[in-house]
């Protein structure tokens, strides 16, 4: 569940909590930027130790560059949680986001977990408790069958700005009624990021606070094979890409979702590659802001990295079902025919680069004065 | 100089030449974006054969994924160039940037370069009529002393968006009275590129038609010992930087011109790259749009490659003489102090990473409306 303790001014809700009491696995993807929130490196830490029970995640504070004193808040949120939940510290993880370099107004968080009322389950208000600049919270859900059993899995994330994952991005929870063991659930969890988080970008900055966890409630005990598991992963891949894709919608200042599909590529890294390097570039993200058929500034993202193999002959683009360039040249569409096919708020654009067999796809949005206002008066 | 051929609707000059009827040296260095205008290939070609007299330049249009008619259209410039000004078509050279995938308008190309007063000497129309978006024209001047004798380095460039180097950017001319053979030209003007163009970002984009020229006049021909090609080095780079530094100052919707220096590192790639994550991330360059003290996201640019070596002991921050962050905690300025420090229009940031004997710095501008005004209508 989630609830308002202080850390926004507005009176948003700015704490949240995710209790698995029996948890008996988990698993955690953590951001790769090398400046980190003091709760990275204590989940580090914690996750190793054994299957992590319970989660205290703040938003409007990063707890990020704040030295000792960010240390010690980490330290004293948990001892707070442990007396509250009756949970042992050594089962305690910490998630943060919001500004960087401020420290946490600690006592309004102590003050806040003691008001839990730890028997409520409020999804929908832990969701919301995790929001920075998003305009909407974010949830999703799977549920596949294995020897006839029904398991669930179960998502929420955050994010809006400052998305651009290197492992993992943003913050982002999930929890699953399957009796899954710690190392299977890191395996799982790293192959979905890497097809989800990983291929999201609103604005190219990553940030220092970055996670996104998995936890085993251990409900329901069944025998895993390996098609099992792979089931699993499957699940839990289109869980986190429907949670990158919410994130991606709610960009800052969006009016338009952008998805790039890339295919023909002779590695999966080219594909990959070139995904991002359509979705993240400006000129692009300013064309599609304003429905501009500029086609041209998605070859010059398309190249922008020399060393992926493309075939000039075979290159072709078609936006919503509109083909616009093929066989190195532009197609016979009109100006007017090229805009309406871009005016709709979700950007389908289907890119091939070569002969090649391999595919990626990657999320994002277009670059707007939206984006300008609220990032100009942050702080 | 320069004229207006018809390019442009709306009257601006459009079409440039650089005649250097008796070069004895030239080289040049291209964008290395893996989708390439058609003049890009020639020059490839042409600059082998020796010495490049004359550059042909329109501005309007890039004459790039404009396929085999893109070829056909440079053969025609250069044969009409070689009739009008009497110069083998095996030293023109030319350039073109403007918007992507439209074939050029050949014809108005063709009159205007016959309507060319070749003796006419106009630096300013020159500099004027390879324009884009950029509000103004960009020209330096360099002269140093050899054995006594003065020489001059005289270079033009272009650009405002679509601006992020890689081995060269935009267009930039450079033509000089010292002889040279085309060997040293090129490896001059490499080194010199390397510390100017190739640190500079407006947004992360690299054009596919970007390059950088230097041409010999051979009118002054002295014996060159190795200091004096370093003198030369020197010379070049400090003009190269004077050209850079006017693209970040006219970057698309600029308010703010932005210098990171990078000290500290403990290689000299390191502090490149600490250098352009700062000055490229969109919420370092929206937060200096705003005035708004929020150094959390320089601290986040800073860290988003996790292979740099960084000791935070040693990280400080300091903008415009303004110390706001060292020890790894900030300083005790207000935000109002860091608010003023931050407002006039040249923000200049010194950051240490580290204990390490290496610098880099980089150039690039803000964020703002202005940008998103100019890429979401340019077509």
């Amino acid at each position: 569940s989630g609830r308002h303790c202080g850390i926004k001014d507005n009176g948003d809700m700015d704490l949240a909590y995710i209790y698995v009491p029996h948890s008996v696995g988990s698993a955690i993807v953590q951001s790769q930027n090398a400046i980190r929130s003091a709760t990275l490196d204590h989940n580090d830490h914690v996750f190793k130790q054994g299957p992590v029970k319970l989660m205290i995640i703040n938003s409007g504070n990063a707890n990020s560059v704040t030295g000792s004193v960010g240390n010690r808040h980490v330290q004293q949120t948990i001892q707070a949680a442990a007396k509250h939940f009756k949970c042992e510290p050594s089962a305690i993880a910490v998630a943060s986001t919001g500004i960087i370099g401020v420290p946490l107004p600690i006592d309004k968080i102590l003050d806040g977990i003691a008001l839990f009322d730890t028997t409520q389950i409020n999804v929908d208000a832990c969701a919301n408790a995790i929001r920075t600049t998003d305009l909407v919270s974010k949830t999703a859900t799977r549920t596949i069958q294995i020897h006839g059993q029904p398991i669930s899995f179960l998502g929420i994330t955050k994010g809006s700005g400052m998305i651009a994952p290197n492992m993992a991005t943003t913050l982002g929870f999930i929890v699953t009624d399957l009796t899954m063991s710690s190392d299977i659930c890191q395996q799982v969890l790293v192959k979905a990021i890497d097809a989800s988080y990983n291929m999201l970008s609103v604005d190219t900055d990553s940030s220092t606070n970055d996670m996104v966890s998995l936890q085993s409630s251990g409900a329901i005990d069944l025998p895993l094979a390996p098609p099992d598991v792979v089931a699993v992963e499957h699940a839990l891949t289109e869980l986190c890409i429907d949670l990158a894709k919410q994130i991606a919608r709610d960009g800052e200042g969006a009016t338009h979702f952008i998805e790039v599909n890339v295919s023909g590529a002779s590695s999966k890294q080219d594909a990959k590659r070139v995904a991002k390097l359509i979705v993240e570039s400006p000129l692009v993200k300013t064309a599609i802001a304003g429905n501009d058929p500029n086609w041209g500034r998605i070859m010059m993202a398309m190249g922008k990295d020399p060393s992926v193999t493309m075939d000039e002959s075979c290159i072709s683009i078609n936006i919503n079902g509109c083909g616009i360039f093929s066989k190195w040249q532009a197609t016979l569409l009109t100006r007017d025919e090229i805009k309406a096919a871009m005016s709709p708020s979700d950007v389908i654009m289907n890119v091939v680069i070569g002969h090649g067999q391999y595919m990626a796809t990657a999320w994002g949005c277009d670059l707007t004065h939206g984006y300008i206002d609220i990032n100009t008066q942050y702080n």
